[in-house]
């Protein structure tokens, strides 16, 4: 064996209790659409973006702080939040310098967890800034737990894809002994040259749902890497670039 | 839509509870070595084969119905049993018309958080019985669950394998909307024309347990399809063929 730090992925909240949270980086995945749409805001130029877990405390925080207040229930901006969840609405000339309160259900829940078990290094992944997060996760020389948010529990394609992205990244930097790892990067591996129609072929659930609310434009958005390539810290319940 | 039955794959044990395993068939895959072992041994004659899920209780049930007991923990036979988890113990010669008290720990407790979740068609599934499940799931016309054994809930290779090799085989008789059952074909197909070097090339984590306990003729038995091509199904706490 050698001194390189261990990588795991998780390919569910359900499965994050299986993994030392509080001795790794822990990158938060939920690539359609929640973290590609934090690392968006970041990248132009918002202060800060603070997760949140449901409707009525976004739209608290909100008013509270003055805040934009965005979330999506069932492909709609909720009642009594201003706006949605695709990463096109937070150009540079509307979020610059401002502070975007963001309800999600399955990003903001294993944020959620991981605090709960002790992270106290928390990033966000998505293909927006696949290549902040590698090179964050190379230089740290840290252990590192790839935490895909899934949806309600359940395993999805992009989330594990984006595990396989990092994994074929950073592998060499990394002891991997970790089956959800070797299968992520598999996938990754068939789908990389065309991650949209390998969504598509598969028949993604999730892929589908995105695509009956017309997001075909979100979901090519999300699947490209480092239009948005920034690195997104949480710290004190924020998400921020340093 | 159309009328078929629905197909879901659940990779750990840690996810079962997102199915409703009540109004389905339950397949528990536990290929290295459980399942393959099981479908061995039936195969080969043996009347039942009780899984239970401690050392202990298998010595207490193996004196009272005087059969043969075995499990192994940590690659040898456990202290107390008399047998081992390897499918080449149970020749016909040896096995024929007798009952097996087998204690094995992933296999076990799905089968046991199933049966909690009101399951009541429960088979066993491995690659040397690949071709009976396959029959049995597109002859019943029912909704299907693929349990994935895994090891100490962490997704595994081998399990998620054999998962891909049924939905190959039955997915033209299936409604399958399941991300984990789209990762799990994928993966087969990556592996199929040689599962033994996949697992090697691929540095699976139990195939390196069993390697290194100089196991390599088992992991290629469980690896090999139809070797003992009969359907284990469970009722009152046997597995048995009709």
């Amino acid at each position: 064996m050698n001194n390189k730090p261990t990588l795991h992925t998780s390919f569910s909240p359900s499965l994050i209790n299986l993994y030392d949270v509080s001795n790794s980086i822990v990158v938060i995945i939920d690539v359609l659409r929640a973290t590609s749409t934090i690392a968006t805001a970041l990248y132009n130029g918002a202060k800060f973006v603070i997760p949140v877990d449901s409707v009525s405390r976004c739209i608290e925080l909100g008013k509270q702080i003055s805040a934009i207040t965005a979330g999506e229930r069932d492909g709609k901006v909720a009642p009594g939040l201003e706006y949605g969840n695709s990463p096109f609405e937070y150009p540079r000339e509307f979020i610059e310098n401002k502070t975007l309160v963001l309800t999600t259900t399955n990003g903001t829940r294993l944020l959620q967890m991981v605090l709960e078990k002790g992270a106290n290094e928390i990033i966000t992944g998505s293909f927006p800034n696949l290549s902040a997060v590698c090179n964050h996760l190379i230089k740290k020389k840290k252990n590192v737990i790839l935490g895909c948010a899934a949806w309600k529990d359940r395993v999805n394609i992009e989330d594990s894809l984006f595990a396989g992205a990092v994994i074929a990244n950073v592998k060499d930097h990394f002891n991997i002994n970790c089956d959800s790892s070797t299968a992520s990067e598999i996938l990754y591996n068939n789908a990389k040259d065309n991650l949209f129609g390998f969504m598509h072929t598969n028949n993604a659930s999730h892929y589908h749902r995105l695509m009956n609310y017309g997001l075909e434009k979100d979901i090519r958005y999300c699947l490209t890497s480092d239009g948005a390539n920034v690195l997104p810290e949480y710290e004190d319940g924020k998400l921020f670039v340093r």
